[in-house]
């Protein structure tokens, strides 16, 4: 089964774990807009595509428990315990107060590689090669971009939106985001990535930050041609709780209607939430309704891990194996 | 046939370029005393050995023109233009202004395996696994090391020394530098250097900045008392000229002199020098005897790349294997 997991950070991390279960086909398009932390450095100095979000996904396609089975059972070039230690390498922050603390080696190593390749695609695949890792990832554009947004109540009328830009400016913003843009505007799509979407028989979108890794995997044209034309069954997922600061106070509900607001042509067959963050009786129906105006079902199923805002992998795979099986599909 | 070859920088890259033409088991055991460049700053930003002659040695294992061709014939893990395309990325520096400016991503990769490993050398052995590289690289000692100098020539009384410490410090004194020793002092040697020396057919010592990556070698206790001990045939290689800073105005006699003053008690089996570094009649005679000293026999070749002061491999690598059969042998 060819998968693939569109989304950036923490939440594709989750994603590309779960969806390691189900296949060793597993690709993942990541967005490249973030202007923090190391990434933010990197791009500031080098001019790379921020490699942050790309090193968590080679890192979940590493370590995913699924992964290092697969590996104890099917030895390749690295073994497990290589498997485990380049994670931990990848994924290994210089410490201290220098010029490199703070710096996670694969952001350093997806960086030098780029500049040799000339490519960020090629230096992705070089790793993937190298460290002999079942799948692909891919960023969202072959440029790097910036988040804008169009955010309310930054002024004492709540009328008025003020323009805000920068990820982590947007991210860590008192007010409302109302809308994000990409810029440039209509990036160019990652080709490998647009060809993926297409042979894919299954597309996942989600969870993630909302406004900064799941929006903006609609606002890049040809990728989002590539989504409405693809045969793949694709599936939304819900965040489990709201983001302080992006998504503050946001129902199940406003996190379809915000999606929807940014590209309406945009499909799925399934919109996924978890049974805790969804209430019941009449607000149900506007969420069923919500789902349709994606042309889909709602599916609500027990998703977390106990007692925290954290999809479990496991039942995210087992939901997504029912899903593609027909029990509760089209 | 096992081959060691001790040294540091680029006279060490030549050699292990050399070797390579003789056998795919090559080790190279290397000084760990450079303070300046990215070393320098990477090993007081974070404590750890100086990685770059490290780091140059696999980039040597890795792209010595027979390893690329075994490559060729003889597939592993990672095909020719793969060593290739990791051999530049090893290599490649950082450009800019910024805070990475001129770090090798092959400095920060094994700086970071350093710290994940805890041992440069299980961070050596993961590189050469990963990479798939034949040969193997150590250091010379497990703890970075500073060089101390006895430097003449810096007051106006000419018998007047004054101590300057630190490799680049000691690279460029105008003065002249008499002794040197390491800091700590009898530092630790590395057991696996130690095993390999022990171990080896073919001990190659040298060419190298004479002072700080040929001279330390013989100031570790653990790794002189193998260079005494082992069966292996040992060559010392002098350098093609004298090197500004370090060696300025060094005969070669003067070289084997000053080697000898720092360890009376090391021996070697051959002495080689390029014939065009030699001067004919009784100061030929001179060197013969600066050789014995050494308990060695002297051999003059031609060595050098035509008209520049750097040893050819192939040549340096056709000469090993004459010794070695014998037929200019003990």
């Amino acid at each position: 089964m060819r998968i693939v997991a569109l989304g950036g950070g923490h939440g594709l991390y989750a994603t590309l774990t779960a969806m390691r279960y189900l296949s060793p086909d597993v690709t993942a398009v990541v967005t490249v807009a973030d202007d923090g932390g190391s990434s933010g450095r990197l791009r500031a100095e080098l001019g790379v595509i921020p490699p942050g979000d790309l090193r968590m996904a080679l890192s979940a396609l590493m370590s995913a428990p699924a992964a290092l089975a697969d590996r104890a059972s099917r030895p390749g070039r690295l073994d497990r315990a290589g498997h485990e230690l380049w994670t931990n390498t990848f994924q290994h922050r210089f410490g201290g107060y220098g010029a490199l603390a703070g710096h996670p080696i694969g952001n350093l190593l997806l960086a030098g590689l780029t500049e040799v390749t000339g490519s960020p695609v090629a230096a992705l695949d070089e790793l993937i090669d190298v460290f002999d890792i079942d799948g692909r990832v891919l960023p969202m554009s072959t440029v790097p971009l910036e988040i804008e947004a169009d955010v309310s109540g930054l002024e004492s009328d709540p009328r008025i939106s003020r323009c805000i830009r920068g990820q982590v400016a947007v991210a860590t913003t008192p007010g409302k985001v109302r809308r994000v843009r990409l810029l440039p505007a209509e990036p160019p799509a990652c080709a490998e990535a647009v060809e993926a979407i297409r042979g894919a028989d299954v597309v996942v979108l989600g969870p993630g930050s909302w406004f900064s890794s799941v929006i903006p995997h609609v606002l890049v044209p040809d990728q989002l041609n590539a989504l409405r034309e693809t045969a793949a069954r694709k599936m939304l997922f819900v965040n489990l709780a709201p983001e302080p600061g992006e998504t503050t106070g946001f129902s199940v509900e406003r996190h379809l209607h915000v999606l929807h607001a940014h590209a309406d042509v945009f499909r799925v067959d399934d919109v996924i939430v978890d049974a805790a963050s969804v209430p019941a009786g009449r607000e149900r129906d506007h969420l069923v309704r919500a789902a349709a105006s994606f042309g889909a079902q709602l599916h609500v199923g027990d998703l977390a891990v106990p007692g925290r805002h954290v999809h479990d992998p496991e039942k995210v795979a087992t939901l997504v194996n029912e899903l593609c099986e027909g029990e509760l599909g089209r």
